[in-house]
């Protein structure tokens, strides 16, 4: 017969409240440095759970106002879980980690997204995703960590500041700011360590805004639930973090927090190579993605190109990241002939699992950027067609006007 | 009974002979100019082919030695066959163009990529490609027209010329070049017209190096045999130009000439969404993906940021062009343990059915980019294992090293 | 600021102990009858979530021994979760079912499958299932309700009773039985109604067996979460039950118990369309499968005709169940080459995303069936090649042959 | 330079007129015999192609008349071109054989298919497929050989006369035939042989009709253009033979004359393993599915149960081909809802690449299958929704009803 006693659950190594503020529970950090002590250890093969609030640590609610992301505060963020030292992993070598699940809290069934100063809870249902901001659409969530990595080793962490350090020279004051150097204001470590080691973590540690060698915010979505992941290990033990949790984000997070970000239970399962840097050749994680992303055939397809014809039409060098904005914009334009506002299309565009793929960056001095839409996320026709597109009006969030049911 | 009476053909409008040179045969041109005048006129709904020499105009030829690389004549490219008007169709309309299939002449199975300055005649055998040259990998083919295209208008012409001047004034002399101004020499367009003309369209035509409003050279590999365009009308007769066929791309075609090019025949069928700029927002072609592009499941995935750890370790701000080469070096130096030449990497990352993803463009100052191979193509393991990488050797093209059969 | 206040879980409308025999719980029936009352309604558009007990109730346990599957009580399943009215659900109706999520209990992470006589617990690890008995394999779950469906009416009831007691007229005592007739030992209700009543229920009460007009017992694999299903509605209320949860299950179901069987939590939402049965010509449900299930794309397929060509060389008649069988045999026979046992085989081929296609049913004599592997489950090449297979020792389920690390 | 000389085309080994009668022309035959000689020789490795007329051998006009299927000449099909033999293959050998192109001919660009009684001429335009008799409908083909397979040995042949007979005596007359015993009359060999030898073919050989050992009629959708096929060997050189080549074909090929029937040119490459019958087990052929099959991710799900809903009501027992007849025939009765013709869904479902998969066979009395239609076939809209379905007039084959362009 079934029993309890045979029966084991995995066992839940950080556990965190999503309605407390992060800075007052343990286990989470908002910093990378190589002298954060683990605060767990697991043997290769286990299989355990770490609990993430998200990425703010609470300070964003579920409700129609949008004061809350405007106030957030960002020398808080990200608050990540961990880290969880792997016994045996030692510089040199490669952590493999299997992402096993990923999912909301049972009591938080809902995330949010924004265009930073608009706010946009919504409902998750289970595999789907809806909004009562964005009518028409529904879609199958491709649940990620927006952020995982290993921690840095002490000649790293320099080299991220010094580079990043001369950027800011360069640049000087900026708005948005072109990086972010350390800021022991909001620093923070979740563990009773030593207040000297604090405040050197918190004077040296690197911020956790860009993605780095180790991982960290990278902001992939097909890093999804059931895949494989491999990274290199920098520090005795690997001490992986994680935070960051994504029900779904688009190919480049069009807005500055543009997944579907949400608190939640991750699912791990790790091992070891040995000398896995050299065997691979491992200068940044490599990965294979999972085999049940959502499976959307169709998408309509929008291009740009390293012109800004949506601006000025300034002529860009062979410049991707105005490509892919430029393809982005082209898309937007589509969707308000359908009936969507702007800031629906920015944050449809950034949620979705929309595909985002480099297409040449050869001919000069065009870079070439697609952004396709998967036609199956909303529940009306949405293909150009010779009478043009009828115009909707998806301006208010009446649940109503999506016409549930089928 | 099946007669020949009732078995209507579909007619060929441009044929070419792909072992003559370009510039010898009717119906191919090299500039973009609205003064070209049509070399036929089809009915919306009818099905034509058009037959393509390959980009450069029959100039390599299927041989070991790489001069033909190192000599080609790149003023004389791209040559299209075209341009095919449309009856009906107006300036600001949307030419809908369905792209019904695309092979290599039976006379002619064989194409070839280059890393501009390593030739790499190739086999194509029906659906697969093979290659002496890279012995262990085979994958079916994402045909597709590196370069299609409606005429500008002489407004846009006009327009492309000022920005595209404007770049090079800017830049000064670069090697290589940051953008190609109007060239008389070599520019050519395939009719018997009025000297002047020829002169006027040879001084003011545009190059087909990049791709621009009207579609052009964008070599996005999913614009393959089965999609379905929308094109912005900008002439009388929209005047359709294709050509630069590739039988396989890999996502960025990572050398100059990266994809497999061929000659071949097109087939198309049109029709004409009246005011369809208007009514679609089309400042660029839209389109829809083929349902039979080939699906391979399973990849392995790089990731790329905005910092040249293959190089001088400089921190690029926000620039996914950085990144995706990041990714695309990180990618061969993983191959190269397997024992692939680093020119053997650039040729099959620039012809493989590669997929390079933006995964996000707001982690300052980091833009992450991947690119994932797909292990389908590969006839032996490549996936990272505890022993490490096999390495073989695949230096020489020796046919045997394949051991082919299975 | 998220807080409790503003996130709202799903009600739980059912909630049942897996330890805990099923005949000791409330809320579980396991005949169909229409004078089963609702144990709980729901308004259209709702969220909420059942909890289900395995298919047995509780009567497998995650032990070694064959003890338990060898004496199941059969006449005491399959034990179902419900009835759960929707408000204005009338017969003539369709029942819109969105099936939202499935997962296991936290605090029971494995299921079981069997072929009647050989026990096999094993592992879900988020969502992957593995088993110490079936090294070498790995795959990502289906996850699906074995059984769900409306209830019947007492018309549709009685049609059932009719043609499947002719049935068994006809075959006279078979073994296996060919169908099974109402049986009130075991029958359950799970409610506390009038004694008579439920002696009524127990005695016409329809086993739960097979799948019939209203659902039930169909055992198809793409059912799976996050599909949205279209039900007839045959009484007030529709009274949707549902059990026999899978983690996952191969085309056909091949032994008796072929899916891997688990108690868990489902999640639904329901519409209705009034009249649907009329509109849809719906004489059995329909359904859109998930956009999520696993993608293999490589698969190794193996045909089957109807010839018994694994046993006494018979010819049938165009019989798609011999040629179904006859695929599986081929299958297996390969399978054991590579050092599988006949028994690992079947409950792989059982439990694996395993799809089974209907080639022909028209070149008579011979129907035609498939039966595909995809390769990508095992952790080693399975591909015939010219040195043949390697055939390893799989015989015996100690976890270090798995060879786990990556 | 791109020459002639150093493009060598592969060889055409068999060339056929799809406009002559069969039985006109060399290298066809229409009866599976081991002493029928090889037409032709190839070596391991070799790429060849081998022109094939339609099954019926020109016996169908592209007309809208249906007096060709209803008239056509059972005796003289299925007309197959070979046999090829392959340089060493021999009796217990696997022959390997890729699939690498599957084409109409260019000067006959349509097939047809039928319901034996009414013809179906429709257009092939590049990879879609459409019909003049089925508007609102175009979908991307499936390009396969419903027929391909090696030579039988003698005593191979002799078993199949045996079986076959035995369940034709068992049987007595019926209509239509439960199988097809030797038939002299309209026996064809295509190879100038000694009369005896002839005549010894003709009384002795097997009727193409059903797939058996050796592959054959197995009618399987997915062993398409790309895949590789793994053949038993029975007689030296192995002796492939091909035919009745399929635009695209629908699982189960519904109606008798099912797929979209074509004239045309298949290309192969073989290789041979030494003993492979007895390393794979083979005792029928296996294969790799290509893995460029179209991708219509979303489909609309019909199921089957073994019971006669649509009919008498009678129960059957575990019988998936009762079950698959009843899943297309719920199909159809949804299709009529929308608009199309008894006969309309027969051709449709026949010919479009529809899936047919076995869901179970293990509950008994019901064997369950499905068949899903996938939807982005239709340029309109076919799911369900709350105001029931839009009926059409398809009833008349007006190209203009199909409201071409988008």
């Amino acid at each position: 017969m079934a029993t309890q006693a045979n029966s084991v659950p995995h066992p839940t190594l950080i556990s965190v409240d999503p309605f407390v503020p992060a800075e007052q529970q343990k286990g989470i950090h908002n910093r990378w440095h190589p002298d954060i002590p683990p605060i767990a250890t697991v043997k290769p093969g286990q299989t355990f759970k770490i609990e993430c609030v998200d990425w703010t640590g609470a300070q964003i609610g579920n409700n129609d106002s949008s004061d809350d992301v405007k106030n957030v505060d960002l020398t808080k963020i990200h608050n990540l879980s961990g880290p969880i030292a792997v016994e045996g992993a030692e510089p040199g070598d490669c952590l493999v980690v299997d992402i096993l699940d990923i999912k909301p809290f049972d009591k938080m069934p809902w995330g949010y997204t924004g265009i930073f100063e608009l706010e946009n809870g919504g409902g998750l249902f289970g595999i789907y995703a809806t909004s009562r901001h964005i009518p028409g659409v529904r879609f199958a969530g491709v649940t990620h960590p927006g952020l995982i990595g290993t921690a840095p080793s002490a000649e790293l962490l320099a080299t991220w500041n010094k580079r990043e350090g001369e950027l800011i020279e360069a640049h000087g004051v900026s708005v948005p700011p072109v990086a972010f150097p350390p800021e022991p204001i909001g620093a923070y470590v979740g563990q009773d360590l030593d207040p000297e080691l604090v405040k050197k973590i918190a004077k040296e540690g690197a911020r956790t805004v860009p993605g780095r060698e180790h991982g960290g915010n990278c902001d992939i979505k097909n890093l999804s639930r059931g895949s494989r992941c491999y990274f290199p290990v920098f520090v005795q033990g690997a001490n992986l973090s994680v935070g960051d949790l994504h029900f779904s984000q688009g190919d480049g997070e069009m807005s500055f927090c543009g997944a579907i970000e949400m608190a939640g239970i991750i699912t791990f399962s790790t091992s070891i190579i040995k000398g896995g840097i050299e065997k691979f050749a491992l200068k940044q994680p490599i990965f294979l993605p999972s085999p049940i992303d959502p499976l959307y055939s169709q998408k309509l397809v929008f291009e740009g190109l390293s012109v800004d014809i949506h601006g000025d039409g300034k002529q860009y060098n062979m410049d991707a990241t105005v490509a892919y904005k430029q393809a982005a914009l082209n898309a937007i334009a589509y969707l308000m002939k359908i009936g969507y506002t702007r800031e629906q299309c920015y944050l449809l565009l950034s949620a979705a699992p929309v595909e985002s793929h480099v297409g040449a960056v050869v001919d000069s001095p065009n870079a070439c950027v697609t952004l396709g839409i998967p036609t199956g996320i909303f529940d009306h026709d949405i293909l150009p067609n010779v009478d043009g597109l009828v115009k909707k009006d998806f301006g208010h969030y009446v649940r109503d006007v999506y016409n549930l049911p089928v």
